[in-house]
């Protein structure tokens, strides 16, 4: 398989963290030049990814798009160990925490998003500052809850082994932190957040320790 | 099953369509005094969605949250008729269509986004409208050329039967049609979103035709 990645891309990271859970070999393809490059605008690559972001995996004929599609693609070709639970409520469970992470916070929080509205609406760096924490707190408010109110034990998000909650929490965590979201009033999101951080596939795949890294 | 549902929302709309395809009957609970009401913030609620958003499907004892985990769902338990391909590679590709619009386009015209460009940032209507306007033209734009180079034949965006893929991009058609988008230039989405209207299950669940529905 090969994957276009990039070190700073929490949805890069979320594919990186479910290819090292299932040991699953790659080449990594880097993007140049960072998300606003024309890199990613290139006709070959749009024709691979037409919404022009990162990440794509490519294997064989087979070109994947959009971090949730991917991870349940490879749920399904390389079931062990699985990123799912075994029950249909459990996994509806786990796929809605992923959601609150990947559609509820994220998309407010990508670069583009910030490029437009500090480059084409002039938001001042404190009204860009507050709709970026607002958007956080509001999804990993909810996220605490569902961690807190559903009951479920154990040291991840469901149960004592990573899923795919876990993968979309930690990548959110570290877009969250680039901007200093503040973890306080979140401890199950931390406590989980700090489980995922000392499991290699999770650790290893992290932003700051990906070949690409440069210095921010 | 009970539906906590709103007719102007399009994520309910998600699930509603997708319930009417596996033809699951269902007691719908509408949300009193609108989404930006007090009514999806009472504790009750906040206890079942504790992102205070619609829908919430109640099946039994499992509550579900997240339009596409709950979609997910509905498929495990109600196979058919599936509203995912057969292949892994096809299922990948209607997941991927279906978070362009759920992920990437409709978390930035949502009414709480639009409530806080409006109120919180006081955006001028000119701003706020191209602002929608921006993000609707980028996902609808990147559906347009998955539907058109992956060169899948069909009147839906996989084939000859409705999938998730459509049921997203239907939903996102109602929400950007309310802010007057332009499809001309994405013929490939209008022709999919012609052939789903033409399905009960897509015109009996619109937001219009909901006992819910108010003049707006």
């Amino acid at each position: 398989m090969k994957l276009h990645t990039f070190f700073q891309s929490g949805s890069a990271y979320r594919v990186r963290i479910a290819l090292a859970l299932k040991q699953i070999d790659y080449e990594p393809i880097y993007v140049v030049g960072g998300l606003g490059s024309t890199d990613l605008k290139r006709p070959e690559y749009l024709k691979l990814n037409p919404s022009a972001v990162v990440p794509t995996l490519i294997d064989g004929d087979t070109v994947l798009t959009q971090t949730l599609a991917i991870i349940e693609y490879l749920e399904e070709i390389c079931p062990e160990p699985p990123l799912l639970p075994s029950d249909a409520a459990g996994r509806a469970r786990v796929r809605a925490i992923a959601q609150v992470m990947v559609s509820d916070t994220h998309p407010l929080s990508t670069a583009r998003v910030i490029d437009y509205l500090d480059g084409t609406l002039d938001l001042s760096e404190e009204n860009l500052n507050s709709w970026l924490q607002h958007w956080n707190e509001r999804g990993f408010g909810a996220v605490e809850k569902m961690l807190d109110d559903d009951g479920m034990p154990g040291t991840y998000c469901h149960g004592d082994r990573p899923t795919v909650a876990d993968i979309a929490l930690v990548s959110q965590v570290f877009v969250a932190k680039k901007f200093g979201a503040d973890f306080s009033s979140t401890p199950n999101v931390t406590r989980v957040y700090n489980t995922c951080m000392e499991h290699p596939a999770f650790l290893d795949t992290a932003p700051d320790r990906q070949p690409d890294a440069q210095p921010t």
